[in-house]
């Protein structure tokens, strides 16, 4: 007779992700009830409508919706400027004729002005999150997201557009009203930079895309699979920086977010749904940021090696001196055990 | 008149570390008063010394220590091995014959089996952080690591040594009682990799040390010195990944922690003990992580132009979607500002 532990990690291994060659460390020793990671049922702190800013954004001074659907009067999403942006336009041109930033020294140092957009992408319901949003409302935030990312790609002056969604507190969001963002940035971010190129290397040298290769090995060895359905396909990563942490890949490779058919966002928007329900059960309603990884804005035709996914990072662990004086994350579960325990 | 305001960022900018070539924003609209983002004064939670595992730590079963200084019986600062060691040694020995870690493939992917040394670096005083031991108990808790580090120096199966503290819950700590870590891994760590290339590129380029570069416009720009003495300087730099962020140089070139002479390491102390004080009082008590920044282990003549540092990060903000899915790190206080209500 096995004991189911007698398949798991004893010690701690150091895995390199094959996408953007960083090691990370998978050491489940220092947490040896992983159960006890996981935090105590807490109540979310939902915040009154009363007073929310993003009941009714034109009226709290958010100007007018930049995209709004299906209307304006009656939008179930919409999307406003960021109040509190990160980057602004030159001339705040809603993506048009403006002067793009330009990099100059300051001493030793390269600085670039922070010019581009900081979108807010808000849903109509004060109480309902992206898993429990109906399909087709899902579906529809996915879709303007990807009209508003159609809008910056020929803009010569804008280099990248991350897309992403805080939800609670310790994940960053100041706000309780459901809401997401886009940020466009001037530059390619380092880390993305990163993995494109580790990406390329990879099909410059097996003649494949890496991130079909990771899925078809996840398929093979299923212990990791927590979902799966006809277009798209979840998985705890063999290298995971934190403890249940998520990727959704459309299965169909493409290289672009804002090339994904309808067909193929509601199969992405089914997998991300059930698997935020997952988190808000088995790990107690836990905190949580997502992510879309997409190419950049510009030289569609670089990025072919590349396959658009979303990450789910569950607000678990906190990064210690060891994390950010190496830039090693540690894992204290073993992403096999994290896969039993969240299914 | 001018307000002091006039000076200050009003607008972001992306701003490029001269010495790992990553992108920063600052972005100080984000956060209209700085003094919001300072945390509440609130009494720091002290563990009672009863239950404490390091009061005692060979009574709890920590083994007997690696080092203690000045001595076993009347120690004021000992080294164990930790408990829940992210990385042991193959045979348990104390840094001699063994076995390296080797590279396997599982699947698509390299492993390295997580082999090392994870120790406990403990001073006697339950309550006093490395901010409140005398200027001799400081300084002797760096030539421990000194000490220690030096085990490690020969063993060719090693290649870097990380040592760190984390000080409170927030930044990690779960215990209370002061302790620091010292981690040595099979690998050298990618954000290591990352400064030690981009520092060597500069040296090639300019035939300068990068950290020798920055210290002097720090100290022409004057706006972002926190303290400084005979031996060694303290700035919040131009480029800073947190707001209040610290680094503490030797003011003499030199690329080694373990070389630094006891002179040298008063200098250091001095200087970091005078900024977490800082940290206490301005910012009420926050958590901080602290950790040394050094030459890797091996090939120690490939290293000239790397600066031995050490960096203060108070536990201010939260990584978010932004910062998760592109590396960069968005910053809400102005460096030049932070510095005026740090000193």
């Amino acid at each position: 007779m096995f004991h189911v532990s007698y398949f798991m990690l004893h010690n701690s291994e150091l895995r390199k992700d094959i996408v953007s060659g960083d090691w990370i460390v998978i050491s489940p020793q220092r947490a040896k009830r992983p159960h006890d990671l996981i935090r105590k049922p807490q109540k979310r702190k939902k915040a009154p409508i009363k007073g929310c800013p993003f009941e009714d954004p034109q009226k709290t001074t958010h100007g007018e919706p930049i995209l709004a659907y299906p209307n304006k009067k009656n939008w179930q999403v919409q999307i406003v400027q960021n109040k509190y942006p990160v980057f602004v336009p030159w001339k705040n041109s809603n993506v048009g004729v403006h002067v793009c930033a330009s990099a100059f020294q300051k001493g030793p140092y390269w600085v670039v002005d922070g010019r581009g957009y900081h979108d807010l992408v808000i849903t109509r319901d004060h109480y309902k999150n992206f898993a429990h949003l109906s399909k087709h409302q899902a579906v529809m935030v996915l879709k303007i997201m990807q009209d508003r990312y159609k809008m910056f790609l020929n803009d010569s002056c804008l280099a990248y557009t991350s897309i992403f969604h805080n939800w609670g507190p310790k994940a960053g969001a100041s706000i309780y009203h459901p809401h997401y963002q886009i940020i466009t940035l001037p530059v390619v971010p380092p880390d993305v930079q990163h993995s494109l190129k580790g990406s390329a290397q990879y099909f410059q040298r097996y003649k494949k895309c890496v991130h079909c290769v990771m899925i078809d090995w996840e398929k093979k060895s299923r212990s990791r699979i927590i979902y799966e359905n006809k277009g798209a396909i979840v998985f705890i990563p063999f290298v995971s920086r934190e403890p249940f942490e998520l990727r959704i890949f459309p299965k169909k490779h493409s290289s672009f977010f804002e090339d994904a058919t309808k067909e193929n966002l509601k199969w992405v928007v089914d997998a991300l749904q059930k698997v935020l329900i997952l988190i808000e059960k088995r790990l107690n309603d836990i905190d949580y940021n997502f992510f879309i990884h997409t190419s950049p804005l510009r030289n569609k035709n670089k990025y072919y090696h590349y396959h658009w996914h979303i990450e789910v990072l569950p607000k678990i662990s906190v990064s210690a001196g060891f994390e950010l004086g190496t830039g090693i994350e540690i894992t204290v579960i073993d992403p096999d055990v994290a896969a039993k325990i969240l299914k």
